[in-house]
């Protein structure tokens, strides 16, 4: 087998989004059984400080498809976009990065390698090669926000494990 | 810059881990300063039938290089063993493992690339090729541990931010 920024990135990213789309699907179902509003478990947060459930939602996408087309385009906003405020926008912000990570071309996500990528906020740059960006930035926040919506779903009630943040490891076939 | 296994584990593990020591010395200041018992930030939980703060600390050096040392052996166990009860050991757990992935010869990391990794737990086996071994189990459950070990301290009313966990990225000199 050969190995490249491909490798490190994708297939990782598609597989916990995966687990989060069957997250969404428990904690609707939850909202069901329990008579909660959807909207009050997408509000949810760990903290009174810290943001809530959608937020971290979403976040899941922005810091996999959204780095790679930060780094394909050599800046990376924080996206400041409103988060989706029902169950079916989350699908949607977690299907569509998954759709689009699987329509990646393996060749274009390795020449990101060494291409200039800034992080940009205000008046912050950040420099950063692209594999660096990926693998130093996007990658441990895209894991932090999952990890989090999965922490304010078990905090909540929903009655789920630790296999369920980690979807389906690549086994051999 | 070329790309292999090794750029795509070894230095996010030390990074994260970093940041996780740095975060062991705020949550021991914090208890200090609100005449907490260390042992009770040690044994803080999100829920009540999720592990603690300890073992959540003591899981980012078992899933970083004890899962380098698994897909070195061939076998991967879950570490059974009790975590560190105060904040030195805890220190203890994460400067050995920082210390460890330092020392990691490059070569012999991306060797494991295709090299039989099992999970073993139980009766149940898990046959990864190495690499995937490393991207697909091991670094999901490192990044869930030190968020979670992050996410305790947030709750618990530790002052820190998502930088606490994102440590040093690595920018351009």
């Amino acid at each position: 087998m050969t190995f490249s920024l491909y490798d490190a990135v994708v297939p990782s990213n598609i597989q916990i989004l995966g687990a989060i789309d069957a997250l969404l699907d428990k904690a609707e179902k939850f909202c069901g059984e329990h008579d909660r509003a959807a909207s009050d478990m997408i509000d949810a947060r760990l903290a009174p400080d810290m943001l809530p459930f959608g937020y971290q939602v979403k976040s899941c996408a922005a810091h996999s498809m959204g780095g790679i087309e930060g780094a394909q385009a050599g800046q990376f906003f924080p996206d400041m976009k409103p988060w989706p405020t029902d169950f079916d926008g989350l699908h949607l912000a977690i299907r569509s990065a998954i759709e689009s990570l699987k329509g990646l071309d393996r060749e274009a996500v390795d020449a990101l390698l060494d291409a200039d990528t800034q992080f940009v906020f205000g008046e912050t740059r950040l420099p950063f090669t692209g594999a660096n960006f990926l693998l130093s930035f996007s990658q441990p926040n895209f894991y932090f926000h999952a990890t989090t919506a999965y922490a304010i779903l078990r905090v909540q009630g929903v009655k789920i494990g630790k296999r369920d943040f980690l979807g389906i490891p690549r086994v051999k076939a």
